[in-house]
């Protein structure tokens, strides 16, 4: 018997077979031609889980169930996306329908960063924790509570970290509100601060690794900061202690045994944990600060496939 | 059979019994004695639960469980208070002990604001709803947590609403931290806005409500604000504006069904509630904001009590 992952973004798709074990047996990660619209991405999908199947020498009656992680708003009991804002034309889709059909298993849908702290939690850094929270830090900011060892959703939509307002009076975030912890330490925001910064500070370091002031990203900034440029530090530490805030309000909150910080803009490494973990011993209630573990994620971009596996599995 | 249920406050305390259905059958309120330190406060408890236990007509052996909430930092299991931030002197104080020696029967301890949530959500406002935040606005912010109809915890001490960052570079607060939401929203920080408001507006109603500018309260502001005061309502309308932000934030991160709010400082009624519902609205995630109903308590100042005889019942 065999398990089908699926974890679809705005830019790549993974695909992973997987043992009853939840062991990966082949694994693909295809580019999501988002713009030629849905039924394209899906039967790409389709094709990509078939070939895999073979390559695995397993048979479609072989798939017992099927995970799939995606950007919400979703309805996860219907299998449905809402609408997606990385997808566009992506509304009332039922994702869950169409693999249902096309491999012949149940297929279970879950928000793509519920199922990275499911990943994070059943086989990365969040192993044998029952409290724990989950940050995604890439060009958003998603969260996931486990408690008790299993997902926590509340009325479903539960973990929205990257919109708790930091700075009452901040910069307006794209989810229209202003102040969110993800308008000022996601990695769009990241890019967006470097940009107005070296209006001023033209000489730094972050234009010679991005090669003009239009293609700054956040790693750009990254590899100026490790070059020793001060601005771009400068920008990090700051990053850190907005996010930092973020973290010590939910540990404040949840009071976990561990955060697990996860998604690309924590790729940056200690040029980010140290201002995070500095900020919550600073900032969060010093019991409660004591109590954590602030930790990077274990399984990088394999945490949304993983744990569409694990989901797989468990409901399968 | 009876349960015995202790709130512990640092002004005053509740004693209760209640059959096993919890009803309560006779309840005194007493002074908390509290300058004279331990031993005074706890044989005055003891003595009003023996009187309320005669009143009832029952016997000692007939207390199948006492509950009991006292503010914290406090060892659950152990039955200790740590340390009472409002009750000088209670240091690793051995509550339960010292009432199932009393009475003869297991005594079980738990935050205050904990039981006033549990007594909310079994009694009051929180009647048949799953997942619920309770926040607790009196001299300061307390908040608890139930999921899944159980009092949630964490590593043991979840449910600090009252520490969130809400203004980073906000006042600092009793804890030491600056800019909680405790610093912005509690009772002592309505009387401290409303003093340093008044050495500019001298004329306000404020003043006459109170006496004089030392005896300001939240009381008083609440007052003039129902007699038309101007500034008295600005405080008011800024006051729920704060703890708008962080309902809004727990809203956010907890994505629950009801947010109860109860405590003093929410007798002023729709002085506070109104602007917390719309700040809730404009602010957090537009579908949780959907999710949530936002409602006062509706136990007043006998949640803690009733939640303590609930805890009684529940593990007794």
């Amino acid at each position: 018997m065999a398990v089908l992952g699926i974890d679809i973004g705005g830019t790549k798709t993974m695909v992973a077979v997987a043992d009853d074990c939840g062991e990966i047996v082949s694994q693909a990660r295809i580019h999501t031609p988002r713009e030629q619209g849905p039924d394209a991405v899906l039967s790409e999908i389709e094709f990509a889980g078939k070939l895999l199947l073979q390559e695995a020498e397993l048979g479609r009656e072989e798939v017992k169930a099927i995970g799939i992680g995606c950007g919400g708003p979703l309805d996860r009991r219907r299998g449905i996306i809402l609408t997606a804002p990385n997808l566009p034309g992506w509304d009332d889709l039922p994702l869950a329908e169409y693999f249902e059909k096309s491999f012949g298993a149940p297929a279970y849908l879950d928000n793509d960063v519920n199922l990275a702290a499911l990943g994070e939690a059943r086989r990365g850094a969040g192993k044998g924790v029952d409290h724990l929270a989950y940050f995604n830090i890439g060009t958003g900011i998603g969260g996931g509570i486990i408690i008790g060892g299993k997902l926590y959703r509340g009325c479903g939509n539960a973990g929205e970290f990257g919109h708790q307002i930091i700075e009452p009076k901040g910069p307006t975030c794209l989810c229209g509100k202003r102040g969110c912890l993800e308008s000022l330490a996601s990695g769009t925001s990241i890019a967006r601060r470097a940009k107005e910064y070296l209006a001023v500070h033209w000489d730094s370091l972050i234009v010679r690794m991005a090669g003009t002031v239009d293609k700054v990203t956040a790693e750009s900034v990254a590899q100026a900061a490790r070059e020793g440029d001060e601005l771009a530090q400068r920008i990090w530490r700051e990053t850190g202690e907005y996010l930092g805030l973020g973290v010590a309000n939910v540990v404040n909150i949840l009071n976990p045994r561990r955060v697990i910080l996860g998604g690309g803009v924590i790729e940056a490494g200690d040029l980010i944990l140290d201002p995070v973990r500095q900020t919550v011993r600073e900032r969060a209630m010093t019991q409660l600060a004591e109590d954590v573990q602030i930790v990077p994620g274990a399984l990088s971009d394999q945490a949304g496939i993983i744990g569409a596996i694990c989901l797989a599995i468990e409901r399968g």
